[in-house]
């Protein structure tokens, strides 16, 4: 995967990667479970760090249901995916690991000294004892256009999710897309755009029925162009779409943003010789270890007779996963099994008591 | 354990025992992991009585550290013995479970129809198609004063951890033990009872500093006695014990009180056949079931490759558990799986949404 890396890069990025950070403990994936592998990591002091491709911590758990309830974590009778998240990283936070976002582990290496070399979509590098793939489904990317190398336009005339808005002002822009974040969208640009054009493959909207009637009236009112079609073309400076009567239009515009939803991928760690059953990584029970030493997975992407994808099994195999790390940072050294209610040098490292 | 249930009862007793509770779920043990076993169960539609020999839940968890901290509950930062059994029973409250507290389960029958006859201390029968043990390190029965026979004493003039002082109202007591519990029981009893007499081993004690304080300041003022010896013999009306000096001492009473502990006793499980290993009842890992069909084993009482006596552990076992559990109460029925975020059966059994 060292290839794929050095894509994302340019070429000859090869000779100027920063050095890896040595760690005994990576994270792939900040969801729920990466964050109590890192707590239980933690406890056993081993310190870690985290890498996660969105742009803060909490996974699948805020990006599909954030402020939906859930209602089975032991002894939490209701929270909502951004209250657990808040609440497992305020447990964490004594602990101090080391996040890195808005990047995908790209390539996992095994060192001459075993240590596994992994390098990240961003070129940051570690050399680390043990990683815990707790990854869930995937990262979550945006939905990409379907159009040829239309890659080649992104941060210049082709934004998908844009955490701002402020860069399109006075612009004439082209939103694409029929659900909640391409309708708030397009509003949020009506008035600081000098145009806004709303496209969707249908002139129907999967979206809050609030923002569908605010954004007819937008149209009604002349403030907001709304085109029904399907992107075939895109130049940087125009896109072509053929609408539903088989008519080709085409919108000229400074900016196009693409809300089609944001979607998992496995992205790389298909390919890492972890033997895959239908996308998901098998692991032994004992430490939830795959068939690569120091490699555990954890949660939603791992696979063991039994496996019930809920967050109640993750945490326990991040626990039992963590006790395996130690085999290998500590190696023929016995730890001990201490309690936080009782343990001392515990409360020491949770900073109570 | 028919024999020991048949006992605890009178001779005679079996040809009145009650009819026994049909269920497609009983749960050995009102600690944490007891509890969310009885959640997930409800989440899967079976329903099931909860069995435990104390007055409440809460189990170890409360008798052992009910107002110490917990940090390492995934999602809770912080948390007691106490706080934690709370959530738990509010969480699982609206799937209503039946509560059996104060009696423990004495027999394990297996039946022709495959389904377990169990019978409780206090005569309770049940027919299950599931029993789920989540006994921790064992029923907390008080610590017996070692005297031979002297269980016939017990309710008469014997009486271990009384919940309420009253029936000693203007008798002569005698109060052993050494810890918070024998010393706040002898002081409560100062001023209610005509005469209270301390005893205790050694003149020096395990307990709150305060209340030692008090203690001495009730002997020096003479409103309680305090006698330094081991009981050695006990006929109903006299404890007689053996100072440290060799001399033998009668203590003339109507009532002998003994707060010696709490301990934990595994009791009849040990008895049940199901192979234990160092007290240990060996489960899989796909649905922590012990080698007898339909019986679970979930928590610290388990032991399996791994094993680590967590809580956070045991609400993954409980969990795998319950869904073993569907094959059995739903056989032939392939039972989904469901998301509290999402499912509309699982705000209807919940009670939310």
């Amino acid at each position: 995967m060292e290839g794929q890396d050095r894509q994302d890069r340019g070429a000859g990025a090869l000779s100027t990667l920063p050095a890896p950070i040595e760690t005994d403990a990576l994270v792939i994936g900040a969801g729920p479970v990466g964050l109590f592998q890192a707590f239980q990591l933690g406890l056993l002091e081993i310190p870690c760090h985290i890498v996660d491709a969105l742009p803060a911590a909490g996974g699948q758990c805020v990006q599909l249901y954030g402020d939906k309830p859930i209602y089975d974590i032991p002894g939490i009778p209701a929270t909502t995916g951004h209250g657990l998240a808040t609440a497992l990283l305020e447990q964490l936070a004594p602990l101090k690991p080391s996040f890195h976002f808005e990047q995908q582990v790209a390539s996992l290496e095994r060192q001459p000294d075993q240590r596994l070399l992994l390098r990240t979509s961003k070129g940051t590098g570690f050399l680390a004892k043990t990683v815990f793939i707790a990854a869930g489904v995937g990262a979550f990317v945006p939905k990409r256009i379907a159009l040829e190398d239309i890659q080649r336009f992104e941060g210049a005339a082709l934004f998908y999710h844009p955490e701002s808005l402020e860069r399109f002002d006075g612009q004439a822009v082209v939103v694409n897309g029929g659900d909640d974040a391409a309708l708030a969208t397009a509003l949020a640009l009506v008035g600081r755009a000098r145009q806004v054009t709303l496209v969707h493959r249908r002139d129907g909207f999967q979206a809050d029925e609030g923002l569908v009637a605010r954004m007819r009236a937008a149209v009604a009112e002349g403030s907001l162009r709304f085109a029904v079609g399907q992107p075939t073309a895109f130049d940087g400076k125009a896109l072509q779409i053929a609408t539903p009567d088989a008519q080709t239009l085409s919108l000229p515009l400074d900016a196009l943003i693409a809300c089609l939803g944001i979607s998992p991928r496995l992205g790389p760690i298909a390919d890492w010789g972890l033997d895959l059953v239908r996308k998901q990584i098998p692991v032994d029970t004992e430490r939830f270890q795959t068939r690569e030493s120091g490699v555990f997975a954890v949660g939603d992407i791992n696979t063991y007779p039994g496996k019930k994808k809920l967050i109640v099994c993750g945490f326990h195999e991040a626990t039992l996963a963590a006790w395996g790390a130690t085999e290998i940072v500590f190696p023929g050294k016995a730890v001990p099994l201490q309690y936080t209610t009782t343990s001392t040098r515990l409360h020491q490292l949770l900073g109570v008591g």
